[in-house]
């Protein structure tokens, strides 16, 4: 069943061959029952991928939960209750990796992209990356990405040219947000905002800090150069998810209409951070709280819009978090806190990687289900090809992290097709989970691996990673060892690649002066220097494509 | 309404004079329901309070988190969907004291109880403290107790002499499974069952450490004297709770028959401890999960029985845990943690005193609801005696922290009367509640007051007390000073008692030899010694009394 080519990680084989037969049963029937869907619908299931940021486990979804914290998503409990609610969907602990997870079906630690991207990063998501949407697009389908894509500010990472049809995008995170003058008083305090900007005699160097000519949001289609949209204002950072739901709909209407499968990602933008102070709607009033009701409320609207349109039945919602609560240095006024798990954005614990995560297809999915198997979200890129009818067309020459979890939506708890994790932080493995047991590679008496200093972890036992356990350390330890052993040999078969680095913003049409004079600039002084600037920026990838032998 | 010569706290009387139109008007509706309800079944209801100990808010009774703390309590699951489930019902931060608020409708600093009794503690709850069961009584009721008394060792403690009419009850915690020689392995390396102890020669003094002649069950009725029921072996202590069930179960079938009102207190003893090694049956494995899946059994089979006799829709069940998990220095096995709220048994944070709490009366309290208000076990007193007719023998020279909460039984969410709490830990006040802010007293950086060193807390933005906040303090502080000094102005108009001391183990007709020569060891030193030992342990008291004016 499924595409045997498909390279997957080395533990994978372990778990497939002690259930190959019962797996190899149930996909039989998944197919059958994809068929006669496709049948009776005359099209494959569309697929909608909404992620937004930073909200940890339990905060929505939950009515308990969700009377302790203070507000409520009515939408999104609608959806648990007519589908599934995960307790175990785990992503990567930070947005830009996130999303490279979810899109590549790879730990991002294999493409350069384990870390978040600021302004101006001068690369991103590399073009030999594959992503759901080019795998899709090639099966038939339409393909449409919206709001937050923030994997990269050079031209091969945009949306259109990584397998979109259509796409309105911002390549960063909430920067405008972040700088403006208001929020909730504090940044106004620090000054990022350009307007209110000192002079400052000391510095030198006109081409570091605080970089001009940054895009905010780029609309694109494939084939076509983009197009700047908007400015670098608020009242654009206020409209892109509102203008994307817009064009969502649009987009959700015309393949209705057409009769053709469609992909939409939708990765809304402002959540997180204000621009302005509002009158609070909530009764906890954080910033993602009070965004997240505006969410609530259009996903609640999308559900409709389906179920209008005669397609609910043929149209899989995944609703989630990218990452945990960012609770480590956060802006103020967010309202994010750990609860069920510890930690938030960036760290390995469960905190900063389980989340909110809930999956919809009324008639397919059965209702009401809590499923507790763990998923990982790279397994939407394989479980999307699969439903898309599209894994022929997954790379086969490279590690594909992602599972293909079909039988886990379609058969539920217990069904599903993981049992293990690699858990990375940045470029660093920090701790690798396998059933409940999660071993922490990193911290404190690592040598010992004994009493407080271990860090073994029973997860049911002890949620928050606060108490490591001797008793199954003496039985699992050395099998971590292994598990980890096998992760890395794998690796050194299927090296990882570098992340894209380029000249920020080319292939733009309307390109602002600005933006031109990013690489201008560099032009001049590179006449000046006695090194090459844009070999600099590049040369991270240089010596990546050496160590791998591309270069010599 | 209600009894109006009842002394609140001093907090209350602003809280009733803001609300006093809608709470009359609530509480004159209440009384026609209940007065509806009474002339229907003939009698007023029947109320049962069932509750365990250790256990974190969240564990039991909210699918998605039973599937991650892998346990279920199906039966409990069942209370919240035919009732209510609390997400703020808040205890004593530990065993004896929690024990003590449930029962005398008052914070145990104000009899001396606020510390967890252990043997042989000479002392216990006062005879002049009045219980529900001492006010129920009076009002015609029935009652019992079953189980886990934990409130003290002398005869003026024992629960037929606090009121109830049939007992058979533990005067301690898990003490033989706490000493036993098997456990999870660690208490036999430790030691301390009598069995296995060796002699130490650089002991003196036989009549300190290792007690004995200690009781671990009692039997008895109201006017009579106790029996020793059983001995101290773990045999006896694992039929406690099973015998406490049937004759619970007995006791309910007896009074429907006479068609008499009833109030039954079962505190089940086992759940904590095991006294041996035992197949688990839950997926988590520890040894509360392993209790509570039985216990829930029961609790399934008393609300099967209640509704087969008829008198479900005339029955109360108040089901709880005593007091956050026991996270600090527990036995080992116990697999507790603390997951939405910081801390466990002991301390005053949302961990030590938030705890899973269901209400469950066909007919009377609405299906399916989350009550958020806030609510504490003092509140069961006031409340109980109002449900039972009884509010006029409630006492009326001291002062009643619990307040009657029927509107919140029966009106459910946002109608509850309590938006405070003094939050004690043993004799200290750790903390003041006022609505979602919380003020810590206690802890480093109290004079500052600002910034890290502040301990200010917004329950529903940081439900874990992780991160204390300025903005709101700035606001609130002077206010939370004040309830503080109401709070403690109003403890000198009505001062504190003291715990009651004695000679344990009187009043019981079978009484060994060994519990006879606890007394009669001290008979023989007293006349050694130049002090007097029962003196000596009733010293406390002597100086409380002394205090209070009541000696000179």
């Amino acid at each position: 069943m499924g595409n045997d080519k498909i390279i997957h990680d080395a533990e994978y084989y372990l778990l497939y061959e002690q259930n190959k037969d019962s797996w190899d049963k149930e996909d039989k029937e998944i197919e059958s029952r994809l068929e006669e869907c496709q049948k009776k619908k005359g099209a494959r299931p569309n697929i909608i991928h909404i992620m937004w940021d930073d909200m940890a486990f339990g905060d929505i979804g939950i009515p308990e939960m969700a009377a302790i914290r203070g507000f409520e998503a009515p939408n999104i409990e609608r959806m648990a209750k007519e589908g599934i609610l995960f307790t175990r969907m785990c992503t990567e602990p930070a947005c830009t990796p996130s999303r490279v997870a979810a899109i590549t079906g790879r730990h991002p630690i294999r493409n350069g992209m384990g870390k978040v991207d600021w302004p101006l990063s001068f690369g991103g998501l590399s073009g030999e990356e594959v992503t759901t949407a080019e795998v899709l697009s090639q099966a038939g389908y339409s393909t449409a990405f919206y709001s937050k894509w923030h994997m990269g500010d050079i031209e091969e990472s945009y949306p259109h040219n990584q397998g979109f049809d259509e796409t309105l995008f911002a390549p960063y995170n909430q920067v405008s947000a972040i700088w403006n003058s208001i929020a909730d008083g504090v940044n106004a305090c620090i000054g990022f905002d350009p307007e209110m900007r000192q002079k400052d005699p000391y510095l030198k160097d006109t081409t570091a800090l605080l970089p001009e000519g940054w895009i905010q949001c780029i609309e694109g289609k494939k084939g076509e150069q983009g197009r700047e949209w908007g400015d670098l204002s608020n009242e654009t950072y206020e409209k892109i998810d509102l203008e994307g739901e817009k064009r969502l709909i649009d987009f959700v209407r015309r393949n209705a209409k057409e009769k053709k499968p469609f992909f939409v990602t939708y990765w809304p933008l402002m959540l997180n951070l204000m621009t302005k102070p509002v009158k609070k709607e909530t009764l906890q009033g954080g910033m993602v709280a009070e965004g997240l009701k505006r969410l609530d409320g259009f996903i609640g609207q999308l559900m409709d819009e389906l179920k209008s349109l005669g397609i609910a039945d043929n149209t899989l919602i995944v609703a989630m978090a990218d990452n945990g609560p960012m609770i480590h240095n956060p802006p103020p006024g967010m309202g994010l806190a750990d609860t069920v798990f510890r930690g938030g954005k960036g760290d390995f614990t469960e905190g900063g990687i389980r989340v909110p995560a809930f999956a919809w297809w009324p008639g397919m999915i059965e209702p009401g289900q809590i499923v507790n198997d763990m998923i990982h979200e790279t397994d939407l890129f394989a479980t999307f090809a699969r439903l898309g009818g599209a894994e022929e067309y997954m790379p086969t020459d490279r590690v594909i992290d992602g599972l293909d979890q079909t039988s886990l939506l379609l058969n539920g708890d217990t069904h599903g097709r993981r049992d293990y994790l690699f858990v990375y932080s940045g470029d660093t493995l920090g701790a690798t989970t396998k059933g409940r047991f999660k071993r922490h590679w990193v911290g404190a008496g690592e040598g010992a691996g004994t009493g407080t200093a271990a860090a073994f972890y029973d997860l049911i036992l002890d949620p928050r990673e606060m108490s490591p356990l001797l008793v199954p350390m003496i039985h699992f330890s050395a099998q971590f060892e292994r598990m980890r052993m096998r992760h890395e040999k794998w690796m050194e078969m299927y090296p990882n690649r570098p992340k894209a680095r380029g000249i920020p913003f080319t292939g733009i049409s309307n390109a602002r002066p600005e933006t031109k004079a990013i690489a201008e600039r560099l032009e001049e002084l590179r006449k000046e220097l006695p090194f090459d600037p844009f070999e600099y920026i590049d040369i991270e990838r240089y010596f990546e494509l050496a160590k791998l032998g591309s270069v010599d």
